[in-house]
């Protein structure tokens, strides 16, 4: 008697979710089981609509974000301002910015942040794109770095400064400080010394 | 000018990711993301998977256990103990029970178990075809309940009894007590009670 297992067929389903971020070995199961038992599991949909993003998105040549063969949502927007350029790290980043409805002007997604450690040297990133973007440009623009506050994206904000100094642009970066909601009581040390460095007139 | 979001086909990708278990929404955007972006994610094969799988498992007709059109691994398995017939509520049951390497005979998986507050009634599991197999079994069986001890669990264990009760056949079921690893001070009261009402001589 051999011990039972799962099919073929199933053992290779488990074995690609189990690729997916965040989804471990016990949850691929689950999640295979439920997808081939459950009368509202919907197997082929999900595969189909992996197939057809797989075809139709890509990233948009001009800014890095998510776009479609045609189109590119926030390049092809007339409405945009077309002096103010926020560069951020990933292309993940630019939905959280929408969202706050603060921006209005276009991206620039680098594609990662300098890391000598994971091997991600300014070849790696589209910094290029950038710098054409800023040199072909027909208004004055500002280059807002909005990029995380770790140290590879503090470094990779001076790297971005240093190359930009002296181009036909304005450079900003987005404040550090106290996050909304939060008492001083739960802020770390950095984050209060440099909430502190950043102080505003009243 | 319209605030940017995912274009059409990621958006659709997300919330198929979002239907499964244990999946909210943060997690399907980041998997889709992941999947669209990540230099060693394969949408394609995750999609060929669930096509392949979809298409060749289905319930075997005997047991209930996922098996391919031609064939259930336990069910077809020669070597496996005629005399024995484990029942339980779902297919997910039969691996745990064979990793445990105790039991070597075949498998009934009833599909779900008696519960009027989700409408499950006897109707709906796999009762007819439990009986039809004792009926016609060749040799004289051990069925052995291997059902949950929750409530529903207890309820449908209870109604099986009661039915095989008079047939050609011996109804054991699986013990109930300390799990393994467990001190007495992390049991509850109702485990304790069944752990002593069990007692063996030792």
């Amino acid at each position: 008697m051999t011990r039972a297992d799962y099919p073929e067929p199933v053992k290779a389903l488990v074995g690609e979710l189990k690729r997916l971020p965040g989804v471990g070995p016990r949850s691929a199961e689950r999640i295979a089981i439920w997808l081939l038992q459950h009368p509202k599991a919907d197997p082929l949909s999900l595969a189909t609509s992996l197939q057809e993003a797989k075809a139709a998105i890509l990233s948009c040549p001009t800014c890095g974000f998510f776009a479609t063969l045609e189109h590119c949502g926030i390049c092809d927007d007339p409405k945009r301002e077309q002096s103010v350029l926020c560069v951020v790290e990933q292309a993940t980043d630019v939905l959280p910015l929408e969202r706050s409805g603060a921006f209005r002007g276009r991206y620039h997604c680098l594609g990662g942040k300098l890391s000598p450690l994971d091997r991600v040297s300014p070849e790696d990133l589209r910094i290029p794109s950038l710098l054409k973007r800023i040199d072909d440009s027909e208004h004055e623009l500002e280059v807002i770095l909005a990029l995380g506050s770790d140290v590879e994206g503090e470094a990779t904000s001076n790297y971005l400064a240093d190359l930009l100094r002296g181009r036909a642009c304005s450079i900003t970066r987005i404040a550090q400080g106290l996050p909304a909601g939060g008492g001083l009581d739960h802020a770390d040390e950095l984050t209060l010394m440099r909430a502190l460095e950043g102080r505003r007139a009243f």
